[in-house]
């Protein structure tokens, strides 16, 4: 974590209060902020359109790999929340509750709930179950299946300690639902869009995430089997970005999906759900920010490329605006990756230094400035977000131009890269259990959240373990890596281990 | 309305019972269903990528008009709600309320509602006054307007009526809100989106419509002034598909949105909200949509050609499949109307009427059959859903290659003056109250839709002249039409008229 570079920067920096500087990153960025409804966020135009990008590209991916999208109600009625033991025990603490569908003004002129409902309904945290119940009336034969339904949607789960996209109380997200002949081809899936996921986070996020299986005590409730993404923010915690659930037939079975198999027999399908929310922008933040503001990789980013019209004489102020338009034009031609280049000229008549920190602090990845003596000189004068505010390059305009999308992609790649580079560097094998409390414990009691990182160490797979851990250290297991299969022995029972697993502290 | 065409139509027919046809069509072309939660649809996967093309195409033409998007809390403070007095009559009666945030289970196990919320929360039936909050923080100095923004998302009014699509309790839309320095700018804006909405309808949904104002009877609660788009379906009843509204500054002055003035005076902004949703779906469906099925506009149509393999022989089958699918790709590379044409290949091993039937009933635009006897003579067989069932032509395949857009063009354009004929020949003008009851009242009491259809009649703007004939005749003022200045004579009071307006029933 490098030093805030001017007085511009983010207060408090990432090293003096990494929990309070992402708060501030997001309001100097205008992404999002807090509403006066407890836990639930407004997601500004900024936030939003990082959103809507991250829509397109993972919903062409669900495409791409055969399915559809469609829409369930948000309304789940009491009784279906209660078909599926396990996933009722797991979701009934934090439900809103729709109890009315009327107000009525009483007697003191104020607005009360009127009009009471003879099955309450709750709010969806999930849809496993009203979406099963869809299923169950549309399969009746193996010739029904399978189903390959997405859903994108607003989800409400009530939320105590809110913060802004990490977790709020209503955040959207999107939910796929799939239902199959045989647990194999279920399986497959459920690997298949976790598979997704990766590509999506390394490719268009620029994060890299390890992949595995969540321990029973940390799976989803009414699953078989949880696979998930885990990426390592820059205080070293472990974000939980995306989940993808092997629900073998228990919510088949529960909402009574039966198909006829292609023996004749009476069958409950296999059903798979696996998802991802808003809470990627938070990881996005997270990983890639710095004391400085957002940094956005390009190929998420709202917009690619902002250009500064200088103009300190009134006499080339309209020259220099209009050579800043037709490199606008002329970079709009060019595509990055399969997309037209998103530019913008920001014409406004303010403080040139106030313009340009409020796109260092969106994270635009890269500014342009042209002024009369580019003007003069034919070159454009460039900074790159991935690089000090200062550190900017003089390019011959008509280069800039046609290498713009190379540069595009550099910012990409260097942003990934500077984000395996952090997390292999804070990730380990342990195989003490002394080694293992000392790498979870901060050598400075202000700062609690500078630990060792991600620690791949033994475990003999007992409950016992785990909450153990978690209790002492707040660490707990975030995934079983699945190419993690050297047996060994468990530090912490001597006891044999199939497989190390990763282990870290949590978002 | 023309007879059912085959045993495989419609049942009933338009002419038999157009409501219940409608469901009929709905169910028949799989695209949605109702929900076991009272007044909640699931919109399946076909009814669903209608509305993404609907959501893709409005949303560049709101983008071209300088608009960005974002997304504001699905839950409203019931106080929020309260500080428009005309707004919270209009929507107090119909909303979903939520008063508990979790679920407990009783002594007889039973779940019921628990942790009670100190303010109840209301679920959004619209957004003005939780972003008129928003604004209200946002907004200091001119400088920070114009705020032109819109949301898309799910929203809430109980319906104690619901029909699939037309009027369901929760529902798909977007709303756009803005706020702006001056009266003339909002009104601008409000007109701007107006006309945004009528060319969305007439060149996307093939879809022609009034526009004009809204009478203040059916004004929307808290706006000085409402505008519409109002299509006539093929019943002759109206539906009104889309609203634009000039809130003055009513709901400024109760969010308290103030900004200071260039003249540095405090004043309030002046606002602007505007919506369409996924009643537009059933207004497509009554206007297009014939005994047979559903039709759909090709633009607006998920998959815009489907081609059969007619594999009669074994011999020659692989080879008739081979072509169909060279057929696919070459037409993929074509673009209708700004996009790659949209095509599939139906290789389901099921009976061809059958499989012909399905998408007929769907509404694709362009069948293309392929068998042995068209490979030897190069042949395609081209049914467009726009003509009869029967009506087929043969193309050489390359021309059908070539000429597909064109053909794509033709049916929307058919599809559009169709509905334009049929509109105008239901409108007429009328002079006498006489007259104007016999146009709406049907001859054939089995049959009460069918009425005249729209009449332009003089009004002298008294809202009992309106309650008289609503109460008699079920019978509206749509819209003002802008257009219509000739002033008159009212001929239910003998009051002269500034001019006159349009009159039918409605959905």
């Amino acid at each position: 974590m490098s030093k805030p570079q001017s007085n511009n920067a983010i207060s408090p920096s990432r090293s003096e209060d990494f929990p309070e500087w992402y708060q501030q990153v997001v309001r100097h960025a205008d992404m999002a902020e807090n509403s006066d409804v407890r836990g639930c966020m407004i997601i500004k135009p900024w936030g939003y359109g990082i959103w809507e990008n991250i829509q397109f590209l993972l919903d062409r991916m669900f495409k791409e790999t055969g399915h559809k999208n469609a829409y369930f109600p948000l309304f789940i009625p009491l009784s279906y929340l209660q078909k599926e033991a396990d996933h009722v025990q797991g979701f009934a603490k934090e439900c809103a509750v729709v109890t009315h569908h009327r107000l009525e003004t009483n007697s003191e002129g104020k607005l009360v709930p009127a009009g009471p409902l003879t099955e309450p309904l709750v709010v969806r945290p999930t849809s496993e179950t009203i979406i099963g119940a869809a299923y169950a009336k549309w399969v009746q034969s193996y010739r029904d299946l399978p189903i390959l339904i997405n859903q994108w949607a607003n989800v409400v789960r009530w939320e105590m300690r809110p913060r802004v996209f990490l977790r709020t109380t209503e955040f959207l997200w999107q939910e796929g639902h799939t239902a199959h002949e045989t647990s194999a081809e279920a399986m497959e899936e459920t690997e298949k869009m976790l598979r997704v996921y990766e590509i999506f986070a390394k490719e268009y996020l620029a994060i890299p995430v390890y992949t595995g299986e969540k321990s029973a005590s940390e799976r989803f409730p009414g699953a078989d089997r949880t696979f998930c993404i885990e990426a390592m923010v820059q205080d070293r915690k472990a974000v939980q970005a995306g989940t993808s659930h092997f629900l073998g037939q228990n919510f088949s079975k529960a909402s009574g999906i039966e198909f006829l198999s292609r023996e004749g027999k009476k069958e409950h399908a296999w059903t798979t759900s696996w998802g991802v929310s808003t809470r990627l922008i938070g990881t996005l933040i997270m990983t890639h920010a710095d004391d400085d503001g957002m940094v956005l990789p390009p190929r998420i980013a709202p917009t690619h490329i902002v250009i500064f019209p200088i103009t300190p004489k009134p006499e080339t102020a309209d020259k220099v605006r209009e050579n800043c338009k037709a490199l606008a034009d002329q970079l709009k031609l060019q595509t990055f990756a399969g997309q037209p280049i998103r530019v913008e000229v920001d014409y406004r008549d303010i403080n040139g230094g106030v313009k340009s920190w409020e796109w260092i602090k969106k994270g635009l990845p890269v500014r342009v400035e042209i002024g009369p003596r580019d003007l003069e000189n034919g070159t454009v004068f460039v900074g790159r977000r991935d690089k000090g505010v200062k550190d900017k390059t003089s390019y011959p305009a008509g280069e800039f131009a046609l290498k713009a999308a190379d540069l595009l992609q550099e910012i990409q790649d260097n942003l990934y890269q500077r984000a395996l580079a952090h997390r292999n560097e804070h990730t380990c094998k342990i195989d003490s259990k002394e080694e293992f409390y000392k790498f979870f414990t901060s050598q400075n009691e202000d700062k609690p959240e500078i630990h060792g990182g991600f620690a791949h160490t033994h475990w003999d797979g007992s409950i016992e373990v785990e909450e153990q851990i978690k209790n002492n250290l707040k660490v707990t297991i975030r995934c079983i890596p699945s190419d993690s299969t050297e047996p060994g022995t468990c530090p912490f029972t001597g006891n044999p281990s199939k497989q190390r697993v990763l282990w870290a502290k949590s978002y």
